[in-house]
């Protein structure tokens, strides 16, 4: 059962820079609530970028008390030493959504290009073009933020398909 | 500058089952003071998984007050696919470590085994074995929680060297 007014947190992860986008879902129409992203100095161990990870989401949860999250789906494609970096960092990010019980949804990055632009092969900026349109921003955010706010209203699309069409929660 | 008595978290992630080990070294002695594991069933969701990782290993150290913590390090080997789950787990369980900020340092399998047996190609057998043995234990502690148990001790062993020829923070 989905809430006629509803927040969803895109999360679009990485180690050293993190994508963070909150829109808000009030009678259909879409607003943006925040974005921005967590950057980690290259300098930063991998310990202390996972504890900022994991305390911004907390912050960000606290702040804007999201219903739903979104997190960006994995390449599967990519070389085992980087998908266990990615890894390390959607861990911390997961855990830290999971500890106010939020439903987490994945979204591979093919269905949220094909969501925001109709082509799941569409170049990031086309997407950024249209996250700048959907939500009518005054200006292109940073990539990442982008890229996490697309992942959040690709979200809001899914949550108007029938349950068993939705793509699983994680 | 290490402690005359300290105290080493050791932790072998996985998904659904990490090995957890604390031993404590006093005038060189070590002893052993908790092992186990944190199980997660196969129906959990991953994101449950996760949450459950973070919040048994923030119990153990708020319990155990661990100086050190000893991480099993990757198999660079495995497939993409599998090192992202590993990763996820990795990433909960650092980033519960890392909110102490106690020091957090990986092994490798290898040097796990080498630090216990004298052989890098040791069986997973054999090194449970020599945990009985270095820790007096009255029976073998089940698989993950001997390999926990193991990296700690080969973390004891590390400690005793100069710091330029120890494993690197994580």
């Amino acid at each position: 059962m989905v809430k006629k007014t509803y927040r969803i947190l895109g999360i679009d992860t990485s180690l050293r820079s993190s994508g963070i986008g909150i829109i808000e879902v009030k009678k259909e129409k879409m607003r943006v609530i925040a974005f921005g992203r967590i950057h980690n100095k290259p300098t930063q161990s991998h310990s202390s970028c996972l504890k900022q990870i994991y305390n911004t989401i907390s912050e960000i949860i606290d702040q804007h008390k999201p219903d739903h999250v979104a997190i960006e789906g994995t390449f599967f494609s990519k070389n085992a030493k980087t998908a266990m970096i990615l890894g390390q960092a959607r861990g911390a990010a997961i855990a830290a959504c999971a500890q106010y019980n939020l439903s987490i949804t994945e979204h591979s990055p093919r269905k949220v290009k094909q969501a925001l632009t109709g082509n799941g092969s569409a170049q990031k900026d086309q997407v950024a073009k249209m996250v700048v349109q959907l939500l009518g921003l005054s200006e292109q955010p940073q990539e990442d933020a982008a890229d996490a706010l697309g992942i959040a209203i690709c979200h809001h699309h899914q949550l108007k398909l029938p349950e068993s069409l939705r793509s699983p929660l994680i």
